[in-house]
């Protein structure tokens, strides 16, 4: 293997340095390169293939509960912008603005969307009239633009894919209602289909999006014990529609102001992805996401029958899972590294041998172990074994995640908590927000989410100022 | 039927009006709607509904023949617009400039993209080395931005929807087969999927891209007479890589210039669809890319059975085509108005005495055509009828355009037919561009293409000046 090691260039050892580990790892596995404008990033194939999938499958499941996709402007007026004020505060630090279109300068400035909020508002104002058209339940895929300061792929750019869902209901309770079974679908999502476990809750007021009266979040922790924000549903009350005036006739004839959700996943979760699963070696996908689920790396392929037998182990496998065929003239172990490399959860091997005794090697990616296969089974064990590496990435992450997982009692514990042992820190707070601005500034922790586990309480104080407290809080560090 | 019309708003009828009619269609329809952005429009569901089925069949094809998706930044720094000068003179009149990323004024203005030539050449300028890499067969879906001063929905806005695909080859022949291969997909896909017929052909030097060897279109006739140019497919040659300095070592060890290709199918093609196939009753959809291809409206719904009878068809037919239930509690009539102005192909009635005989009526919304089917054999003669309706359109579509194509021998001729018959007028070229301009400024003509088809020569000289002429044109007005 150490030969072999060589083929691919080395990428930095993910303990040594965990942020190098990562740069190494989007560059060498082909997910993305830099452009020529700073902060703006290429999503090569395999980098935008992952997108695809999530995108597919996402897609499906909002639309099974009733979501319509549509397509809104890229650009929002400055005065449209501004018609809320928390929101305008909020994102007008960080957007781009179109000043002139052709030869002309524009009579109003045009910020680049950071978010379609307003856009949505304006149009729900004149496209809701009854009770009748109510809920309006949209979303769209598209890119927005936050010009941040600092960068870095997948994680934080100026420009990044996502979709935002923005709806709007009768009821103060059906708005509820959405925010959370949107909130509820994104975990179950991330959970299932990327194996990454989440933990649910509520963002404090001070974490909360600019103009929502209440942010709900999934909170996931990558392998170096740092948080990443993975998700987030919002409710607006009926804030936005005051602000822009959206109204329907009720059933009673009454003029009411409807009350609204919005709700947003982005590639970001592509970071999380290889932060969550990955190791020395490179990508780790977990099969539901993979592009590719099995490469077949043919050995000894010069010898007779070894690329025809490769061939129609491909087709055959072809109507079970997604496959493909490494036939270059490679060598093995350089197909190896690459298949490592770029994260393919199954390799399976075929040689002379193994097609003298009618079976081949399978050898999975998350734990490198080898399990022969009889190639009268291979349409059935194939994918059970896919299944299985689903389910135990799950678990080790879910295993990973509990054991960096710290209770604090008072401020001394937590300080050291937040020193020593990367990952989240369960801590009680007492609601004030000088507790929450004293902790990050100290420790560079940042509250995460208030969990929606009922009765999860460690201690009745503050651990921070230690006075009475009720409400149990998930702290981190976080990218 | 006349009480039931005026349920619905009337709209324009199209021999009057034809404009008017087309804009009455977009809003009635619910296919889009205006925005606060001057020239930028709102994709509703019923639209974008319709461009996710043309993304998601296109995307297919184009993955059949290896092309592989991507994702470069919406801005392009000026300096990087500039590179190639064609290209820059070409769309540096219709961008959008973006000159300030949040407080900041930036460094370099960005343009937000009219189209991504130069982001792909910078980015193929590092990421080709050698052979081994070549052909690079990537595409992109996105919106571009072109700040054209007139606009319509769908056929012309500020911002449009579209797929650009980018290719770089080792030789020229194999980047002029692509983009003949590109053309081809696109007319094919036009013609099945839309029930659209297409000439294709090659532009001239005035209407070829800006940057571009060769441009090659597929052109397809409206109802009203005037063409739109439907698909493009451009080669580049090596024009890009020289000026972009995009070169790879060949297996004999030099370094060279690949040579290129673009192509590109926006939402246009929606515009298309309404003005092809729409009548005065509004929308008529081909089956393969209608959202809805049935929808079952239940007659005296209250009678016993006729619901459940209604929903257990719909179960049934779910699993051959797409199919919708209207169990609202709007009268027949209404639903019957609405199921034709969103264009939706076939229309089921089932009522109790089509329960009594075990059949319901199918009503086709192209013909009008009334079939009585047998509920034993629903689920092998609503497909079959789809296949037929989408057969058919493309047929009536075909037999339109062929009686609205005039020749022209002389430019008396000429004028005669551009005044007189709406259409498509082949006339002969010389191949100066003195005779194209002065057919474009005197009778608002444009040449459309010079049709692939060999030999189509219908006299020997040019219906401009009269001097000796080999090439063929497709003349015509255009959107």
């Amino acid at each position: 293997m150490a030969n072999e090691k060589k083929l691919v260039e080395a990428i930095t050892s993910m303990d040594v340095d965990f942020a190098q580990w990562y740069t190494d790892v989007v560059k060498k596995a082909e997910l993305m390169d830099y452009s020529s404008i700073r902060g703006c990033m290429i999503f090569k194939p395999a980098g935008y293939a992952l997108w695809e999938n999530i995108q597919h499958e996402l897609d499906r499941r909002f639309k099974e509960t009733g979501v319509e996709n549509v397509y809104m402007p890229l650009f929002i007026p400055e005065s449209l912008l501004e018609v809320e004020k928390d929101h305008v505060e909020g994102f007008a630090p960080e957007v781009a603005w179109v000043t002139h279109g052709g030869m002309n300068e524009l009579q109003e400035r045009l910020c680049v969307r950071p978010t379609s909020e307003t856009l949505f508002c304006d149009f729900y104002k004149n496209d809701i009239e009854s009770y009748r058209d109510l809920p309006r339940l949209y979303n769209q895929w598209c890119s927005v633009v936050r010009w941040e300061k600092e960068t870095r792929p997948f994680l934080r750019s100026r420009e990044f894919l996502w979709q935002e869902g923005h709806t709007a209901h009768a009821t103060a309770e059906e708005a509820q209602e959405r925010t959370i079974q949107m909130l509820n679908l994104y975990a179950d999502f991330v959970e299932e289909f990327l194996s990454i476990p989440v933990i649910r809750g509520q963002k404090t007021d001070k974490e909360k999006f600019a103009g929502a009266e209440a942010t709900y979040t999934i909170e996931a922790l990558m392998h170096d014990g740092k948080a990443l924000q993975s998700g987030t549903s919002h409710n607006f009350g009926d804030g936005f529609a005051k602000a822009f005036g959206i109204q329907y006739t009720d059933r009673d004839n009454q003029l009411k102001y409807v009350h609204q959700t919005s709700w947003g996943l982005t590639t970001r979760l592509i970071g999380a992805l290889i932060m969550v699963h990955g190791d020395d070696s490179g990508l780790v996908l977990p099969p539901a996401v993979a592009p590719a689920q099995v490469m077949i790396i043919p050995v000894q392929q010069r010898k007779e029958g070894v690329m025809e037998a490769s061939a129609a182990l491909k087709d055959r496998l072809g109507s079970v899972c997604r496959v493909k065929l490494d036939d270059t003239d490679k060598s093995p172990g350089w197909k190896f590294s690459e298949q490592e490399m770029r994260g393919i959860p199954l390799r399976i091997e075929l040689g002379p041998r193994d097609l003298a005794e009618n079976h081949c090697v399978a050898v999975r990616r998350d734990t490198r172990e080898k399990v022969t296969v009889s190639l009268d089974e291979i349409e059935t064990v194939i994918p059970k074994l896919l299944d299985q590496i689903q389910r135990e990435m799950f678990e080790r992450a879910r295993e990973h995640r509990d054991s960096h997982i710290s209770d604090a009692h008072d401020y001394e514990e937590f300080c050291e908590a937040v020193s020593s042992r990367p990952g989240f820190i369960r801590g009680m707070w007492c609601g004030d927000q000088v507790c929450e601005d004293r902790i990050k500034e100290e420790t560079g922790a940042t509250s995460r989410c208030i969990p929606f586990h009922d009765g999860e309480r460690i201690s009745d104080v503050c651990v921070c100022c230690g006075k009475p407290a009720k409400k149990l809080i998930y702290w981190g560090k976080a990218y």
